[in-house]
């Protein structure tokens, strides 16, 4: 027994192998193997689950290749605007934030709700203050900011403004044709520790020049996240909209706990199946109370890692 | 064939009957009743399931009497902060929104952002510069004031206030003892149209003297509102974070597809069995497209009514 496990994503989606060379790939690589080191770390010395993703997520954060915190993607406005959240499946608490844009680390701010158990969601400029109250490190808006996902922005939105003088509000309801280069990179974290306790965590800057406050399922507990210790613990990525849907995150634990699917069967039967019907395109981590880990996603490739105490060897890869 | 069906609810909760008077009780029976003379209407004329839900839901945000648009509670900052969701069954698009201050009627907001399918959850600002796009009447703030639940605030406030100048930051993690009187009224409607569609709404102010920009589960697809014609519709009302831990609303849905329960099955479990054990205080209305409905609480009361095609009559009710 004291079985650990640790899986995390940095987003799925339609990653091009031509934008991807070498370099770039080896760049990504080594973010993820960096934290999936720091999860292992925790798990193997007998952390706890949810400490294990939350500093995998901050880790995550941190890097500015994906699509949370520093390098996150820009709003129509032009800021980065942040959701995040995190569950512990053994007390079923959550802690979820959305609308931030000044704390350096927001899956930091949804741990700290999740601790506090008199609220479960909170948003915008009352997220930040709790978070300032919690003590949290807070950074200049501009500390977001990278070039690859100003000039990513830039491009969508002259695009979009160009759909708009011609068509109107038509071009709002074609939004949702925006390719999908400039939005993925979503991370997320599910662990399983020594005391048999499992965790799911999501964080993400949306969707580049998401527009009127434009929120995904990252922050949408039973849509981005889920965690229960009796069924799984998943971490979405992918186009937001379908997540939200189809309530994924619970719905895997749900096609577990009252169909009696197995965990891979679960995962496929969604990601692969549902979503596909519906046009979600995305992915999942998912992994349960007896180690059992599953990566699946029905874009062309997720950024993703894995680590067990069953070997202990940290794998992470990007196509299928 | 060619059945319809709609129930509403206007909160559930430790309704005191001691507060409540001859009078007073009239009033909300009233109310109820008209809200269901409206959507009944719609729904034997042969209008949609989603024209019922917001129809009915907007006479009960016209409302002072309940908490949601006019008569909304007041936050800690002493605003009316808004949040509702609304989803269709047939095609399980779905439309949400929070942090809503000056649009007169947020799910009138969230119908526009269903029937838009670039996005489903809007947020704050953002959120309300689409309203203004679509054309959606807005007014002063003031216009969300009633001087009940003014008073109500001003009395949980200075409670609270008082706890924390003893207490500091531990009075944050105990405000979730405040007590049931102040934060009930949320309003939701399910319907089944003569299409054999079905579909679920909600609408709420929150919880009084909310802080830190706290959101319930009413605007969250999953949790307070879902609609899928295979199972059922479902609106929610209760203590939010139990209901998003717990995502109720599609929790139910799948405990009819995916164990093969009955509507009422489903509905009792998760709110007798799964909720009371969880500690999450609240009720349920729900339907399927055979027109069975139920309206189901653990609390003292649940403001409700439902009417259907299998005698038109319209029935509504306060206590179990």
């Amino acid at each position: 027994m004291n079985k650990y496990a640790l899986a995390i994503h940095g987003g799925a989606g339609t990653i091009l192998r031509s934008a991807l060379n070498p370099e770039v790939e080896a760049k990504y690589k080594t973010a993820l193997y960096t934290a999936l080191e720091i999860g292992h770390t925790i798990l193997k010395n007998g952390g706890t689950a949810l400490d294990a993703v939350e500093e995998v997520i901050k880790s995550l954060e941190d890097c500015p290749l994906f699509n949370a915190a520093k390098g996150a993607v820009f709003s129509a406005d032009g800021t980065n605007e942040m959701e995040s959240s995190i569950m512990c499946g053994k007390t079923l608490n959550a802690g979820a934030s959305c609308g931030v844009k000044r704390v350096k680390n927001p899956i930091a701010l949804s741990r700290k709700i999740l601790d506090n158990d008199a609220f479960v969601y909170l948003s915008g400029e009352g997220a930040e203050r709790y978070a300032k109250l919690c003590g949290l490190e807070f950074v200049d808006p501009s500390y977001f900011y990278t070039e690859d996902r100003y000039k990513q922005w830039i491009a969508v939105r002259d695009s979009q403004k160009a759909m708009l003088d011609h068509d109107g509000e038509a071009a709002y309801v074609r939004a949702k044709t925006q390719k999908a280069d400039s939005k993925f990179g979503t991370v997320g974290a599910v662990a399983l520790d020594m005391q048999g306790n499992i965790a799911a965590g999501t964080s993400t800057g949306g969707l580049t020049n998401k527009r009127f406050g434009r929120m995904g399922d990252s922050s949408v507990i039973g849509s981005g996240s889920y965690a229960n210790n009796n069924t799984c613990a998943v971490s979405c990525t992918g186009y937001g909209e379908y997540f939200l849907r189809s309530v994924v995150a619970y719905d895997i634990s749900c096609l577990i706990e009252y169909k009696g699917l197995s965990l891979k069967e679960a995962c496929n039967y969604v990601v692969k199946q549902k979503l596909v019907k519906l046009g979600g395109e995305g992915g999942i981590i998912a992994l349960d109370a007896q180690g059992n880990i599953e990566l699946c996603f029905n874009s062309e490739g997720m950024y993703r890692g894995q680590v067990s105490s069953d070997d202990d060897i940290i794998k992470v890869a990007i196509y299928e």
